[in-house]
């Protein structure tokens, strides 16, 4: 194959790139088609652009001065599931109306590789050791499963929550093929649409395309907020415009506690008229490396916490609480209108943010090099960058919620830290199952028959009324939290209905209820 | 030696005790000898009154409804490092003023064995890993020398802060050497006092003391609140008379991050006149295994986590904080006649409270067991069992602090959870420490120059302005932590007086700021 009667030749010299054909001559026949398949299908011109684009403005200094134009989320934008308890009702019967009307999807953003996790399978396919062992994505399956049910009970009608999956080139066939295997689990499969995001070179500081091996162009995933290319040109907005679907919640795929479809959120959002939200945790440590959702220069943005100076971040407000205490967990919430609106008008003006990174490259002897510096660029869109333009006639709303209900992602693999790690998710998920059967009035009990305290306390020696700890926290019975409980969200969503299993009994741990029944899975002789 | 000519078998007899003498004769000379020295010391009467009374107590329901009886802290009795800001200043300066009238003496309560920790010395001998490799006693000792020289700065004269530290009979022969062999890290041996706590014995549920091998006793320290008991019979409180002392800071040896006779604490306990305080940090997540300190029957106590039920943890204000907010630290503040009252007249009064345990016994043919099920009970007295008798006349207070500014425990060893080690307690004080740099107008740079944000990010592939995590956090100079940082507490107590040694200065980690000056020690070639 001569790149040259392709007019790939020109296009790579038009656009200063013509050093990715600079080993074609030692390339097998295979990899020359695979280098040619690959560089046919890129707009150097664009990528050119795009780069050009980004470095202004990451040398801009601009976000230095951040600070003296910040803003909080202003009250009357917030709803906050501590603060307007009284409301909480109305807003989830409203989205659960909405659900039974089939308004509502779903969008999964798994482009993700979870590297830092150290496992190299799509995030969603991770177990993180559940007595169910589910995966994150049958979890978040069977709430959508559960919702339609419930929103069914409410209508009596079926209704869909279709569920638009974003993967990556990395990622998308082992993903399908994991749904395909697990038979969608239960779902209809043609209420799951897989979706690929795009991809971007890594480029030098110069703009040249960095190639990672002789033959190969190093390439990334676009970011997040390459969804919405992604929408459009893979006919996703037209998708939903089909099925009628009027609102969308965007999520990430790490959280095990996420609340997929969350009635109440959508509702919330729905009934303030808002085109854009933004569910959020309270920040209450100043140094969290959690993004704050704020106005800067009176739009509303995510400011990542590698952009915000330490006095910002301390600054509080007369209430004692953190001024800025949104933290983004990349939880969104879109209108159809506001969506289609970004993707068709307003995406080309996204900016791609820059990170600067050690990639590894070819040198000009054929030799990949790993460097010690970084040598160059990845360039990203992050999906919270649509939140400017909720504006003037656009409505923006905040919705914060608890932690301990709603959020424990899984970044990194149990080695490590001891932080969002598989061990702190399947924790997480069990504390919040136990305080359901807690709160439906059930109780535990011990090996010996005796109540187990709510907060149970760890103890070395065998305390009756805790659990022992071997000092290696390998409980008694092996565990390693105090009550292994787990509810299958096909019972319950969020922690109702569960009165008519658990009230007034006495359960001993590990608690497992799912659509077959309440087990108590007790070891003998442990 | 004849047990029977010294009376002690029939003291023992009296008692219901006389088991304990039932391999007298299978015993060495040398293990009669101990034996008899430790029956001797023992008041079998009185500790049979413990166990009935501990029992009685611990059998009671009423605990059980305790959810009715409970009511928050009252703003007016509150003091809060978040909500009074206007009011530090002053009480930070009231404070130092009582330190610089040497009113004020601090009590470490050191007691404990840190079996969690793994650790086979006092805790406070611990080396955490700080780049300085400084134990927990030496901080808090620098902390103290400080304070002194602060003071002196203001009032011109010397001062003296002087420390009691209660071990238990396992500690104090290793802390004493330790002290000693250290040269009491630069403070006046003669203001260091060491003083014991009592022990006591454990108990099956049948009143017998428990035999822990044929001729030993099965004993431990009688509990934090052990303390008042000690004061007197150890002649403490006759020291802090003849000194004048009219303030206590009383503190646990765990808390890395303890502020040491915290003059701002001091001071607002005595602006407000009052008798007792107590330190808290605010509790954000229903199921923190922390006690909250609280009224219940109108007097102040703490309940501890085992004891909250789920529904009071949850219970919120209208301000959509938790209601019971006020996490005990294990840090007081105590007037002197206050502590004089509770030692001379009170202390009977407290109860013992029971843990049930699963002790080592020696079966009737000798042979020691360890049970697999409770088979005793451990019998302990708890320091803020106190605040029940600061009511009537005498004010209580309580003041609440920021957990990343004053409380980082070490309780486990870092093979375990993750949480409360000795890398969250380094971790806590180096980034207290970097914090300090940063608001003293210190900036810091990476190896390549690079200004490094507040809140830098962790990122796989060595992207600028992040550090280099490698997937097992081994960051690329060999550190566990983005910038290490560490101030000698004879530098700076607070970060307080930093500017003139790092305003607009770009400084490397690892920084160390001792009495000698600043240190960046970067590793070459790495």
């Amino acid at each position: 194959m001569d790149p040259n009667t392709s007019g790939l030749v020109q296009k790579l010299a038009e656009a200063g790139q013509s050093h990715l054909l600079q080993f074609w001559k030692e390339l097998s026949t295979k990899e020359q088609q695979e280098l040619f398949q690959d560089l046919q299908g890129m707009d150097f011109l664009e990528i050119n652009k795009f780069f050009k684009s980004a470095m202004e403005t990451s040398s801009s200094t601009k976000h230095e001065k951040m600070d003296g134009r910040m803003e909080p989320v202003p009250r009357e934008v917030l709803g906050s599931v501590t603060r307007d308890r009284e409301s909480l009702k109305d807003w989830e019967a409203k989205g659960l109306d909405c659900i039974g009307q089939s308004k509502v999807a779903v969008l999964l953003l798994a482009g993700g590789q979870g590297t830092r996790l150290g496992f190299s399978h799509p995030k969603g396919m991770y177990d993180v050791g559940l007595p169910s062992h589910k995966t994150l994505f049958q979890i978040q399956a069977e709430r959508i499963l559960k919702l339609q049910q419930l929103a069914k009970q409410k209508t009596t009608v079926n209704c869909c929550v279709p569920w638009y999956i974003m993967t990556s080139g990395r990622t998308m066939e082992s993903t399908k093929n994991f749904f395909s295997e697990h038979k969608y689990f239960g779902l209809d499969k043609d209420n799951v649409i897989f979706f690929q995001q795009g991809m971007l070179p890594a480029m030098d500081y110069n703009g040249k395309i960095i190639l990672e091996s002789q033959g190969k162009l190093s390439m990334a995933p676009d970011g997040n907020g390459g969804l919405y290319r992604a929408l459009g040109n893979q006919g996703i907005l037209d998708d939903m415009q089909r099925r009628g679907v009027k609102f969308i919640h965007v999520y990430c795929v790490d959280n095990i506690l996420v609340k997929v479809a969350d009635p109440t959120f959508i509702g919330f959002c729905v009934q303030k008229g808002a085109d854009c939200g933004a569910k959020v945790v309270e920040k209450t440590n100043p140094t969290e490396a959690v993004g704050v959702v704020c106005k800067v220069d009176g739009r509303y943005q995510v400011v990542e916490y590698s952009e915000i100076t330490l006095a910002t971040a301390e600054k509080r407000s007369s209430d004692g609480r953190l001024m800025f205490s949104a933290g983004n967990v990349a939880n969104h919430f879109f209108s159809f209108s506001f969506l289609r609106d970004v993707v068709q008008e307003y995406e080309p003006q996204l900016q791609h943010h820059v990170a600067q990174k050690k990639i590894p490259f070819v040198d000009v002897q054929g030799h990949i090099i790993t460097p010690e510096k970084p040598n160059g660029i990845k360039m990203e869109k992050f999906v919270f960058d649509i939140f400017q333009f909720a504006n003037k006639k656009r409505t923006f709303v905040v919705y914060e919620v608890l932690r301990e209900d709603e959020f424990s992602p899984l970044k990194n693999a149990d080695a490590q830290d001891g932080k969002d790690t598989p061990t702190t998710a399947r924790h997480a998920l069990m504390s919040l199952h136990h305080r359901w059967v807690l709160n439906a009035g059930g109780h535990f009990i011990d090996e010996n028959g005796r109540r187990v305290p709510a907060i149970p306390s760890i103890s070395r020696d065998g305390a009756a009324g805790s659990v022992t700890d071997d000092g290696n926290r390998n409980l008694k019975d092996g565990t390693d939290l105090p009550i292994k409980c787990e509810i299958s969200p096909l019972v319950s969503y969020a922690g109702e209905g569960l009165e008519k299993l658990v009230k007034g009994r006495e359960l001993q741990a590990t608690l497992m209820i799912d659509e077959h029944g309440v087990h108590e899975l007790v070891k003998n002789g442990v």
